[in-house]
């Protein structure tokens, strides 16, 4: 290998995710993690290196490279592999390729069109319907039969690392059992991944279950920040808006659906069976382990949940021939996110609505503070990787603190 | 005038709204609507007029020369009506600035980063409500203390002529208790009012009711086609999604906020009075007279309904400064639309839905054929426009045909 990569880095060989990134002398421009370093792909192109002309590189974001296609950008990817597996004693004569992650900027890699929010993860659907609705019921009529979704904001999506505003807005005072104006006292953050529009269908004709996946170009690690207290007074009838549009962070890196797939694993079972046009292979749901850390501003850390992508009951590829069923068309660069990703326990929750049990059990931190929801100068911190037979494909960390 | 504008024009002389068209030898580029023509201004800019550079004009999209602000376009289309006001003895001179509607395809006016939907009509929302839920408590508690809104979907969004294909997707069988994979029954459309974001804010930082106004380049006539049955089962609990996404039609021209002026009216009454941060100068709602007509395919014209945009219980600043108090950002060519805008009368009534009353009040055509909602084939026509003293400001019309 042409530069030493740390054990247990997310950025193996085998992963090769793409970002946008920028130096105080370099603009922006596409690059590779690989390690610790970024690979300058502009550079490595102008070099005379891959077959992709260097002004796709040359780009504030991904999507003209995306738009090329799987072939070309798998074609790319595999180059790269190649051309880092030369032999060490080569890197100085390269060094000028590479950047260290530690002195680059990371900007939002792709340009959203739109920005849908599923709700896919039947232990959180569960977990909010007890807590809102009827612990007998928890699951509305229509959970198991369509991965229930809506649309998001695309332009305050924002990259990990860009300080988070605690937003003000409209709650209900129930002891004056009247709306008031106030900063919200119920912010929270919703482990969640997404996956970014690769190639784009036309208004009018659907995309099948069964072809989806040609559709994704691959993953990002994603918090979608919610007022709990604006959500709650103003979801109803047309569902969450304020309580969500005030800020999104996403992972800076994008994962390949290609580099992720020796951890697919089987999906859970479906029951009832759904509808014909949203049977999917549930074999390819996807082992992405996942975990939140929360700071405090005095720096004590505290993990709040650890979590997998596999627990999803609606898959990626249903959930992309749902948008569509009914001639919705998508674009490349647009963002379909999982919803809170929650496993059976506790310790596995995505939320922190669902940790503290909606504020009636507070937590405990290491530093012997307590939390409901999360406090001014904390630090949410997410992180998600695939491992096995010691091979690691990981997202780094999406991080946002709140001011 | 240069040239002769016929009477009742929507596109007088006091209009002069933007837009972008393209000919058969001519591609897409900017142009202004006067009477039964096009102004191209990229040709009138080459020619030496107006003081904005013709770059502004080669484009597709409007975006570009709205980023200009307010001041600038405001001098061009001052510019335009007085150069416009030459006599009539120089069309000669200058027929190649100009291009025949008819020979002229409209293409959509921006390209819509965000698009977010209001609830805005109290007779609207009272209806659905006594519809779907309680007739005797049917403005749920928040609706008259914020701007109920959600986000909706950009890339689907047309200019009109474009045809609508009846979308497929999953409706509820309550004869078999069972959810079904089939076409809309119950398409529909809604009479729809939307304005362009002409200025954007920065992430975190709100816009005020008082300043709302400057953020506000102009106004577009929207049909948001609607497919009920998909609708009633997905809605709950995060708001319509495949219901709606299929697609929405827009009006080619932007009729900007400064022609709209000479038509403001008082708004409703808004009680109880609301939070300060949307207390907004109730004199500025805008009479615009709208109209919605059935044409089926045998070419049978029934006009709908008569609505009027003046009803609208909530006003496009409390709109803005409700979406942005939390912080979200706006951004240039962002579409805020009013929800479906209904009188008191069921004349006035903005949807089939309403209209016939969730289907129970099929209406009959002038042709005797019925409907409950929209059969393929049917064509929809939106028309409004503001008129007080002879003089008409208007936004032409919004088109679609079902197949």
């Amino acid at each position: 290998m042409i530069i030493n990569i740390p054990r247990n880095s997310d950025f193996s060989i085998h992963n090769i995710p793409f970002g946008i990134f920028s130096t105080q002398d370099r603009s922006k421009r596409v690059g590779i993690a690989i390690g610790d370093q970024i690979l300058d792909l502009l550079e490595w192109s102008k070099a005379g290196y891959g077959e992709v002309d260097s002004s796709y590189f040359d780009q504030e974001v991904l999507n003209p490279l995306i738009k090329l296609g799987k072939k070309i950008t798998n074609q790319l990817r595999s180059d790269v592999q190649d051309w880092l597996n030369q032999d060490a004693s080569m890197y100085n004569k390269y060094s000028s390729l590479f950047v260290n992650q530690m002195d680059a900027t990371m900007h939002l890699p792709v340009e959203i069109g739109d920005y849908t929010d599923f709700y896919s993860s039947i232990e959180h659907a569960t977990n909010v319907g007890k807590m809102f609705r009827d612990p007998e019921n928890a699951l509305l009529p229509n959970w198991r039969h369509l991965p229930v979704g809506y649309h998001g904001r695309a332009s305050s999506i924002v990259v990990s690392g860009t300080p988070i505003k605690r937003p003000f807005g409209q709650v209900f005072d129930s002891d004056n059992n009247t709306p008031k104006y106030q900063a919200s006292e119920k912010l929270d953050f919703e482990l969640e991944m997404g996956f970014i529009i690769g190639k784009e269908n036309t208004l009018g004709n659907p995309i099948s279950v069964d072809e989806a996946e040609e559709y994704i170009f691959g993953m990002v690690l994603f918090n979608d920040w919610s007022a709990r207290d604006i959500q709650k007074w103003e979801y109803v009838p047309l569902g969450p808006f304020l309580g969500k549009n005030f800020a999104s962070s996403m992972s800076p890196w994008v994962v390949t659906m290609e580099a992720l797939e020796p951890y697919r694993v089987e999906a859970p079972k479906q029951e009832p069976q759904v509808l014909q046009y949203l049977q999917s292979d549930r074999s390819r749901n996807i082992d992405i382990k996942l975990e939140v850390e929360l700071e405090t501003s005095s720096g004590s850390k505290t993990t709040l949940c650890k979590s997998n992508f596999k627990y999803m009951y609606w898959d990626q590829a249903q959930q992309l021939a749902h948008h569509t069923v009914n001639g919705c068309n998508v674009r490349v660069g647009d963002l379909l996110a999982s919803g809170t990703i929650s496993g059976h326990t506790p310790e596995s929750y995505g939320s922190m609505l669902e940790i503290s049990w909606g504020g009636k059990k507070p937590i405990t931190l290491l530093d012997g503070s307590t939390r409901s929801f999360i406090e001014n100068g904390d630090t949410i911190t997410m992180k998600a990787y695939s491992e096995n037979n010691g091979v690691r494909v990981g997202f780094g960390e999406v991080l946002g603190n709140i001011i």
